[in-house]
């Protein structure tokens, strides 16, 4: 079975990698000749309204997937008629934009934080009274790792903001105090079967995912349901196939969706060496049409990004339970680089490792 | 870093998954064109002892190794000059004659069956005389999985035997009435850290590797020290760089060697998913100069090879702890063309397991 992946970055790259033992053969799609899933993998470049790269990129394919979710619905849709598309193009719609993704939300009755659709400075003035301060202003549409986003802790900043963002959409949203941010990652096959990860625990600086804990400690069985439920209703709405993934807000207990994400996840690397089934492969195991694996985790995992530079392999080799993952990127501040997992038996063996590997990083 | 390979069949498909992740490229080199590991990495076809398609394949490597123990030591030595080769040449050469690495074994003190080398008819009737019936004849060189022996059970086979294999040098070997077989893989490192993996207890069948339980069944301190004791002095004698594995009979809780293969091994297989860090990534942990990983099983393992022909993935996936491997070949009857690893958390859940699995396979 030969599988078209639209998209070339490192999570196109680790489904190659947990899809060969499954006998799968890959094909990526990307605007850049020196996407890292070339290295293992046919690569074909080109853009994505490019509609005779586009069928050169589909001939002989089973069927498409995508690891980027910029990806735009046209293309999807165009893709549509020569192979068939997982997960389903609606997805990509109901994410791509955050004002249609949150309302998509709330029409679930699955919690966010209140938001305010902004196309004028008056929309701006009119958002700040119902939201209050701070606030967030953000593109409604392309950002990702806090690119397109600016914070207005009070009044004064309103201008400085929309001299940065304004004219294109955007959404204003409340600042949520929330005492962590989890994300869940929820698989669907084609026969309607679904399974979940447990929560995790992620932290981000500047915008960008840092770390993650998984399990997510202190994790209640009560909130895992809260995710899941709501998660069911997402898959269940978009007759999704594949690996979907929600990040929260925790407050007061309480899940506030923030935005969700229709493909494999950075909060879902952990799962590599973590669980018995990794995102990577259930994501195709989903799409393939084959029963999915276990979501169990297998003790304690931390999973911390490699941001900008790399640190030398030997030295995070030499952490016990640490496992390495390079993406093949030449480095660039903010870049995400690579991955290291770490593995325990135990949250104290796990916080242990966690030190020794941040003198490292 | 940028590693080449000698041998593209699934060894060499599984060294490559193991090793993006580290950030290494590959170059695999193999007499056939359509070798498993040409589908995610690139595959220089040639002969080897064609020194121009050797001497295309080494450039621009960083170093060499092996998945495959029959490359001709005069190819390793010719590569030798154009970069570093690991495992060393001699370890190639102690292996690949069956009296040879015999009699290297025993100058290890390290025990083995009765063997008798024979070019001549003469020798074989000696031969008989002093390991006894039942005996087994086999070609001192590239002979595996079960290729190139007879068995002599009778003076009245032996006319049969002689037949089927005389003409190229052989090696009479005593029948060992064993408990069971059992196999170490050992691994050095270039600053001659040394680790070692439980000892797995492996099931033949004509001559094939069918299933191997790792960590083996029963297994005693007293037994995986005298293994590891034994797997020290091959890899000091051998100044050893990479996985090594030795297969023994075991017979009155004692160990004889069987044979060794310098190079990551089947009954190895099982640590993808079982150990902490799998043959594969420890492998070229050890060529490439970094820290070795833990050996560590994480509970209990067991590795079942599909020969000949395939299960439906479907029906395989389904069972509970399993995890497929296929290697991308052509099915034809007695050919390895992949493998499952079932994992669980008992003996006892991995025995229900196995049941399960069994009924597909």
């Amino acid at each position: 079975m030969k599988i078209g992946v639209l998209g070339g970055g490192q999570l196109g790259r680790m489904l190659a990698l947990a899809g060969y033992p499954l006998g799968l053969r890959f094909r990526f799609f990307d605007t850049a000749a020196d996407a890292p899933a070339g290295h293992l993998a046919e690569l074909g470049v080109g853009n994505y309204d490019d509609t005779e790269a586009l069928e050169r990129f589909a001939e002989g394919l089973d069927l498409i997937t995508y690891e980027f979710e910029n990806v735009p619905v046209e293309t999807a849709r165009f893709l549509q008629r020569l192979a068939p598309v997982y997960p389903p193009p609606q997805a990509l719609e109901a994410a791509r934009d955050r004002v249609v993704e949150k309302t998509f939300f709330r029409s679930l009755s699955i919690p966010t934080p209140l938001f305010y659709p902004v196309l004028t400075k008056n929309d701006l003035l009119q958002g700040l009274e119902q939201v209050g301060y701070p606030a967030l202003l953000k593109t409604r549409t392309l950002g990702y790792d806090g690119k397109g986003q600016a914070k207005i802790a009070t009044p004064a900043d309103a201008d400085k903001a929309w001299e940065e963002l304004g004219g294109t959409p955007l959404v204003l949203e409340a600042w949520v105090t929330f005492e962590r941010e989890v994300s869940i990652l929820a698989v669907r096959g084609r026969s309607g079967e679904m399974v979940f990860y447990p929560l995790v625990e992620n932290l981000h600086q500047q915008g960008i995912l840092r770390r993650s804990l998984a399990p997510a400690p202190r994790l209640t069985q009560a909130l895992q349901a809260q995710a899941e439920e709501y998660a069911r209703r997402v898959l269940l709405n978009l007759e999704y196939v594949g690996v979907l993934a929600i990040e929260f807000f925790q407050v007061q207990g309480q899940l506030l969706a923030n935005e969700m994400a229709p493909r494999v996840h950075n909060s879902g690397h952990w799962s590599i060496e973590g669980a018995e089934t990794s995102q990577f492969e259930n994501h195709l195991r989903a799409v393939c049409g084959l029963p999915l694996g276990s979501t169990a985790p297998r003790e304690y995992s931390a999973m911390l990004n490699l941001i900008g530079k790399l640190p030398e392999p030997k030295d995070v080799l030499a952490v016990p339970g640490a496992h390495l993952h390079l993406y093949g990127k030449e480095p660039r501040p903010g870049r995400k680089l690579g991955h290291v997992t770490l593995r325990a038996e135990s949250r104290e063996e796990l916080e242990e490792r966690l030190e020794a590997l941040s003198g490292i990083l």
